[in-house]
């Protein structure tokens, strides 16, 4: 696939190649496009992490202790989704032995969405968890004004019968930074409650963010909740960063990733039927409670990502114009042949 | 301990209700009160439960199916408080043996305070992780008007060496229903984004609540990321009560309760004393983070309920009135003596 070729044109074997391009493509099905195919055209992107040196293409990826349930990886300095999905695939395999299984991976880079490696879990009858850190210079904590910690996502997954699948997939601040590109873009303010400025003062300018203020986490203000969001944060860095040997978000620099991966059989706790249907239940209880004036209907956690998959997987990917363009320019500068449609792409 | 005894009273084994005056005790000692001693004095208490028969005395708490890193105990109905200690003695032995342990309880009652039990791990050297469902009686699910979930409470915790123990204790809605009652004794109004009253209306009453209104998931208002509160409490509805069999939130009645422990062994993934150090220096660069204006202090999460416990293993629990008085007709009504000082208490 393009994605696959031009990851190859930069020095990624093929088989990794493959696997960070399956990463990225189905992170547009899902329709979390800032994790998609975007990541190999715009700055910052892993593209120029190679270019520079910050990403290491053919990474020796080896254990460092290893247990039935558990391992950490030593990353060295690979592309995060080749590491990761390496890391999910054993995770699933100590779960498929022993019940669970659970990998960290030191020294990691930027895996995509972290939705993409919980949901691998949910194909072999299990439930995924995935998270990771990055360097601290998002999110400040709770009474704090200068940021410590990154968006530090989370997410679980687990499998249905007919149901979307479930799926948490969050950062744990109050937005992801993406969502203040989107504002900046469209030229829209914020609503107040998801950044301060760099003084510490409550903003709704878009900007601000990038002139030194902070996330706000999950919960927001104090009498809201935010200091909920704030742990949760903190778990992140201490499960995906600390427990992995990889260092918190506040001591972590350049475009370092902790990664903290695992999966938990189902048939070891029930029948994989009858989970599947008692989840399928919860669901629909909750997709028909009575709705909100005004509401049209309630979504279930990850019925967006399902529903969008469902359509680009039938029509392909409806890639930006800007976004094409950069794919484009990829492609002219690695030689690699541009697909005729962007349902080809996927 | 006077709280085992009155439990002993009501018909519990000696062994059992150590366990769970343990639990009751430690959670007044963490400064969490509303699951401490009042438990057994306040209407819907433990004592009530057992008199009425919803909670069985005796239960014959047996493994469902079990694999070397998980499994599944059926509670029997027994009081959620002796169980939880059980099954997360087991996981934290399953830990031990192959790097991590996870124990889902099946048909269990409500356990008390989720941090006891992660807690338990972190003596243990490894990383405990709590959670319980419950009827879903309290919290809607994001644009719904009416409860489908409970405050689904999540717990993490790990051990430090000289900063306070790493402890995230949240119920995933902006806050528990404790707050109301408090908000309702001191005859406060409740900020809004907390509570929707039986309309679907945003409330600052907090006697809106019992007249059928719904607390917001983590998060509040959609705009400010409560749909994923909302997400959040269906993962623990998914592994505290789908996965352990005993049902999700919306099925369930009375006191019934799906409750998921685990424990992740560090030393399966760093040498412990080098985890110890690496979370106590992330701690203490939270702490350090400069302030907002007007705020005089960063805590680090847990550090709140490590305060307290330094506090009340020296002095005791101050017990309010209130809850004095009821454990002393308890104390009458069983034939315990209650302690000289509330000291002695703990």
């Amino acid at each position: 696939m393009f994605a696959g070729k031009v990851l190859e044109a930069y020095g990624i074997p093929e088989a990794d190649a493959e696997l960070a391009a399956a990463a990225l493509v189905h992170s547009d099905v899902l329709g979390i496009e800032s994790h998609g195919l975007a990541l190999l055209a715009k700055h910052g992107s892993y593209l120029v992490g190679i270019e520079r040196g910050d990403i290491n293409p053919r990474p020796n990826i080896r254990p460092l202790r290893e247990t039935p349930s558990t391992a950490v990886l030593d990353a060295d300095d690979g592309l995060g989704a080749v590491v990761a999905s390496r890391a999910m695939h054993l995770a699933i395999s100590k779960a498929r032995s022993v019940g669970t299984g659970f990998v960290a991976v030191r020294n990691g880079r930027h895996f995509g969405a972290a939705a993409h490696y919980s949901l691998m879990a949910t194909h072999e009858g299990m439930i995924g968890l995935a998270m990771c850190n990055a360097p601290g210079t998002q999110v400040a904590p709770t009474f704090g004004r200068a940021a410590r910690l990154a968006t530090n996502p989370v997410s679980v997954a687990a499998p249905t019968r007919s149901q979307p699948t479930f799926l948490l997939d969050m950062a744990t601040s109050v937005v992801a930074a993406g969502r203040l590109s989107l504002a900046i873009r469209d030229q829209l303010p914020i609503p107040e409650g998801w950044l301060l400025d760099r003084d510490g003062h409550s903003s709704t300018n878009p900007h601000d963010f990038a002139a030194g203020g902070t996330l706000l986490p999950l919960g927001s203000r104090p009498e809201l909740g935010g200091y909920k969001g704030y742990a949760l944060s903190v778990t992140v860095d201490v499960l995906a960063g600390v427990l992995s040997g990889t260092g918190y978000g506040a001591m972590l620099t350049g475009r370092t990733s902790g990664i903290f991966l695992g999966a938990w059989q189902v048939e070891a706790f029930m029948a994989l039927d009858e989970f599947r249907d008692l989840l399928d239940q919860a669901l629909s209880a909750l997709r028909d409670t009575p709705l909100l004036d005004g509401a049209t209907h309630i979504l279930t956690p990850g019925e967006r990502e399902w529903r969008a998959a469902q359509e680009r997987e039938r029509d392909g990917i409806p890639l930006r114009h800007d976004a094409e363009a950069d794919l484009m320019e990829v492609a002219r500068r690695t030689g690699v042949q541009f697909p005729e449609s962007i349902g080809v792409v996927a």
